[in-house]
């Protein structure tokens, strides 16, 4: 028996990518063993971006759930399913938001930020406004103890204590878990270009990219940016593609690399073919997994309804319990 | 088969009183026989004003179908249900919320209104700013074509109805029907002093009144107020008493008293009596079908257990409808 709590979520807006890899499903899978977790697709929140073309939806669900299988989540330890399919979430969520005074949520900074950010796509609606109520419900319907987070989005988990410590104020009952914050160290990994790794960036490693794919786009990658010719020497600190050789290449070939990149021993050219080779050794076993896993789809759709049937008995006696601290039935 | 379908509903708040019966209800009773007709006990509405207090609604959401049914609502006729038991208002809701901008929502008067009239209570919550959303959900989720209203109120359903356009824009098929007001005369009715009646200003007479308490309430009215003495003569036209006697006193009476009491020949008091006999008369087909009701409780739940029932088929449905304009399934 697992002593703790996790929940987690992903919204199903397209293939992951090695930055969301690296910055959370990594650590994810290394949670499972630990922790009682609970994985959501959370298709009701990629609405507040998507609602112009729903249709990518369905399809980025399944997606993202093969993605989530080939790293190594595993469906004997841990929870996974699609938001919603558990209508506790949007009863829960509609409860939350009559306790929720707007003010909190006009002043959460990411509301403006992803406004500004995503500019194909009107992010006014009263739902996007909304979402850290869902985002809380989503939380504290699994009485999750720790939300699994990069250090910089700790701070979007304190509107969510402060709805649970309303709720208990308000109704004298402790229904909720306070969640806390389950802060990971992430390796700095940027996308081709130097930018932060992203889709809309079109700058990214998809963990589905297929040998060849990983192969050119490693061919594509911005390096040292100071070293202009072959014979200059570089500087792996400021070399975009270094941070992937800390994570994929053995350290024996680092160290050459380190030395051979400083005295123009070795090209870019060279050092990409080094990470080619470990890259595409390191990806193996995801890719592997994938393989396996679309050749019996059906196992993804029995893996995630299972999940949900796991999720709506929870999700169900903690809205039940909701209901009675409220003295609603 | 009745061609059309009604949705209404009102707030488990309270014991409904005579504004409230000829407002809304006597006409909700009268439409039973032309329309298919849905009425809602709207209890996640009325925690947007009730959230500190929500144990009285459970309370009051049984006491509003006794009045219901005690004011003539038939539940062969016509279905009775409590919202927050049909789930699919809260995920039509969570749709809709991602395709409704928040500018519709600030510009909503009635929001800033009852900001200003509800004293007691901060009314600044997510979910009170978005009420007309999971208004809409509960209007359009029935397929409604109608929705009984006041005259002052019919500019209410316009957002609901640009929301179903929106929806119909957006994803190119025609799921639910743009609900249309259905404006009734509505006799001019204030309380005991001469205000609005409401129970906030405790001068109403509800519809579970006992004949004492009707009684002492009309001895307690303000008539015309410029009649300060028995001999002075009156005008019905200024009084607040008259209105009452257009409702529930036969034409001689009113005609008798027209002219007695522009002569003066009958004081206030006199006309205090003959109201009090023929209101007692009027209201005593609901006093008496209210002590049936009460002796029979179980049957009240049954007729919203069953009325749910029935509502959740047609909300299932619409929102299976719902998703798969969406292509989310």
């Amino acid at each position: 028996m697992k002593a703790n709590r996790i929940l987690s979520g992903m919204q199903p807006s397209g293939k992951l990518h090695l930055g969301n890899y690296f910055g959370a499903l990594k650590n994810w899978v290394s949670l499972q063993d630990e922790f009682e977790c609970y994985f959501s697709i959370a298709d009701w929140h990629a609405l507040s971006s998507l609602y112009e073309t729903p249709q990518s939806i369905k399809e980025y669900s399944f997606e993202l759930a093969v993605d989530w299988l080939s790293a190594g989540l595993d469906p004997d330890k841990s929870t996974m399913f699609v938001q919603s399919e558990i209508s506790e979430h949007a009863e829960l969520h509609m409860i939350l938001s009559m306790i929720v005074p707007v003010p909190w949520l006009e002043r959460n900074p990411t509301y403006k930020e992803k406004q500004d950010e995503i500019k194909n796509v009107d992010m006014n609606s009263y739902g996007f406004l909304g979402y850290p109520v869902l985002q809380t419900a989503d939380i504290i319907l699994y009485k999750a103890n720790y939300v699994p987070v990069g250090v910089d989005q700790a701070p979007h988990l304190e509107i969510s204590r402060e709805i649970v410590r309303r709720f208990h104020k308000l109704y004298k009952k402790k229904v909720f878990i306070e969640p806390r914050a389950k802060i990971s160290d992430v390796p700095k990994l940027n996308g081709l270009d130097g930018r932060k790794m992203s889709k809309t960036y079109n700058n990214a490693i998809f963990i589905s990219d297929s040998e060849k794919e990983v192969a050119k786009k490693i061919q594509s990658m911005l390096t040292d940016p100071a070293r202009a010719r072959r014979d200059d020497p570089g500087d792996p600190d400021a070399c975009n593609l270094y941070p992937f050789h800390k994570i994929y290449s053995p350290q024996t070939m680092r160290d050459e690399i380190e030395s051979d990149c400083r005295t123009a021993k070795i090209g870019c050219g060279d050092c990409k073919k080094m990470l080619t080779q470990t890259m595409l050794e390191g990806m193996k076993p995801m890719r592997e997994k994938r393989k396996e896993i679309l050749a019996r789809p059906g196992d993804v759709k029995e893996i995630l309804r299972e999940g949900a049937l796991k999720a709506r008995a929870v999700a169900k006696s903690t809205m039940e319990q909701t209901r009675q601290a409220m003295q609603l039935t």
